[in-house]
């Protein structure tokens, strides 16, 4: 690779893809070197729109087709933000030939394309990677430093997290996540991915042995053949007798929050997806104390606030700056790291043993091995 | 009834009893007139103790048996503070005695037990009231308030509760509530009850249709011949649409949040049992913005905080003290309020539909009449 920036193109024109498109404006080590569409006036208005609000070094090329934007050697990734249900074959088709793939989540619609893609990858030695930002937040090794820390959280317990978003009559029905084959996971997969994936990274990995889980409210879109979990609750048992419980939701207001208990205290992130607009990422720890001296009963509050300097967007130490510069390194290193694709594939089994469990009302599907 | 005070007698010696002594001496309408245990001499220690502390206006009598003091004539009302599998036989008794009744929870050991107490305390014409404190909290019609504010949370879509302290060695092997026979429903009785009736009174009294729970964690104390839970989670399906999930544990430490959310924002108290020490309660709201710009992307947090003047405990406007003053005023009157013992069916009926959905690993119990 001769050039010092990684030649990214956009394959698709998702809202999304406009912050990524800043994130890697500002990443330092990666270019936007063309935008892809089903039609190039659509690529030409996406470019001119964010070129606009965020110019790019030199202006990208308009693409009117994704095998367009494949067969240009002057592209080194893709960012694939289509929708989940095309993901399998355009990662596949990508990495074919030979571009990096940073794609959205859901990854695909279920394990075992997710398997498939990720051998693609393998195979033609690219990076695979998901876009779940938080994921190079500071603050994710800061509560992976909290949880170990004995003396504040003791033996952890229990994780809960709710991630929701109150979506207008609009998008209840005509967004493409509720269309139930473009997006058959739903708010499960839109939302719950990072629930999970959070849990996951809080276990250092560690999957959970079974899950239950309910789709509490089913949506169906304009045109959609059937319906999508619209909101939907799981709880996750893992053998070192941890338990999670997470609630996503396509009608509930904002909420992305956080809590880990353990034997000898509490943390919590208010903001785990998102972080709140602002110069700081931070996490609360607390080690409430119930004094009692004979007849006087006080319940206590101890906590504590911990932070890291980080914008939380479109600045140059935000997190999704982070994810396209630690992509980008990846991919002019051309040394790809196994540790992604494998918290993909964990993710997304995950997620496939809850939609199993909520289409069976809450069996308790196992997971083991 | 002559005297202007509700005289209390104190039944049983347990620890919870010497805040409900203080609670007795701030309200203003009531007294403690004498305290039994099982020997007058550790009734004498208790009133010894406590009094050492906070004198009542004047000192109670030792009574060396439950029957004695339910013989007595200056005893208006009883405070039953005994371990649960002994609650049925002494509510009932104190019924029969013409004694009005505050009861610790849970209520009893099943809703059948708990309908026969409710029944004998309606034919003898005495008040039946749980010893749930937050009942009587200025900050419950405050959430109240603030649930219906459609403008603020607009329609509830879900609840979740958490109530968890982390036991010592000798709590786990010692404690009355790690014996089955005493207090068979563990953490769920003494923990869950409060995530129950949380949600309940959120919702006005509405009932679930179905619930789904499980024990995580079981725990046998020494002699105990079976287990009880002691890390159980639950959750709550209601017709109107919302849903409810708790946790409650003997094993994690201190935390008892309550969080709900709808369609417009959402309610949080991080503190609903035992108000954090202070001379304020208080209540979160939140309606934060996801706010998107071309590539600009914030969240920007809405939050507010409401409080009402009230000491957290051992003053005369704390929320036990208030439900001293409240009880004492009905007893008082001799006219029963029947609201009381239907919250403390309602909770009851629900703790059962939990723990027999444990006990079938989570199988969905349906609580429709």
């Amino acid at each position: 690779m001769a050039e010092k920036h990684c030649r990214f193109g956009i394959m698709g024109t998702a809202g999304i893809a406009r912050k990524n498109w800043k994130a890697i404006r500002l990443s330092g080590n990666a270019r936007v070197a063309a935008v892809a569409s089903r039609s190039e006036a659509s690529a030409q208005k996406f470019i001119d729109e964010c070129t606009a609000q965020v110019p790019q070094v030199s202006t990208p090329d308009a693409v009117g087709s994704y095998e367009a934007l494949l067969a240009r050697e002057d592209i080194d990734a893709v960012y694939i933000p289509l929708p989940t249900a095309l993901r399998h074959e355009w990662v596949i088709r990508a990495a074919e030939a030979g571009k990096h793939v940073l794609g959205e989540k859901p990854a695909a619609l279920n394990a075992q394309q997710v398997a498939g893609m990720l051998e693609a990858c393998k195979k033609n030695n690219v990076q695979y990677m998901d876009g779940v930002m938080f994921m190079h937040s500071q603050r994710l090794p800061l509560v992976g430093e909290l949880l170990k820390c004995d003396e504040r959280i003791g033996q952890l317990r229990r994780m809960a997290a709710q991630f929701s978003f109150a979506g207008d009559a609009t998008f209840l029905k005509k967004n493409i996540r509720v269309h139930s084959e473009l997006e058959p996971y739903g708010c499960l997969g839109d939302l719950g991915w990072y629930c999970v994936r959070y849990f996951l990274c809080s276990l250092n990995g560690e999957m959970p042995t079974h899950v239950q889980a309910r789709q509490l409210t089913r949506l169906q879109g304009t045109g959609s053949p059937g319906t999508v979990p619209g909101e939907f609750s799981a709880e996750l048992y893992f053998a070192s007798g941890v338990t999670a419980s997470f609630y996503c939701s396509f009608l509930t207001e904002n909420q992305q929050w956080f809590h880990a208990s353990g034997s000898k205290g509490n943390l919590r992130v208010n903001d785990f997806v998102l972080p709140y607009h602002g110069s700081e990422v931070d996490v609360l720890t607390a080690q409430d104390r119930f004094e009692i001296d004979n007849c006087e009963f006080h319940m206590e509050p101890h906590s504590q606030r911990h932070a890291v300097r980080e914008y939380d967007a479109g600045q140059a130490t935000a997190q999704e700056v982070r994810m396209i510069r630690k992509f980008a390194d990846l991919a002019l290193s051309g040394k790809s790291d196994a540790s992604w694709p494998a918290w993909t594939l964990k993710t997304q089994q995950v997620l496939d043993a809850c939609f199993e469990s909520s289409n069976q009302d809450g069996a308790k599907i196992s997971m083991t091995p």
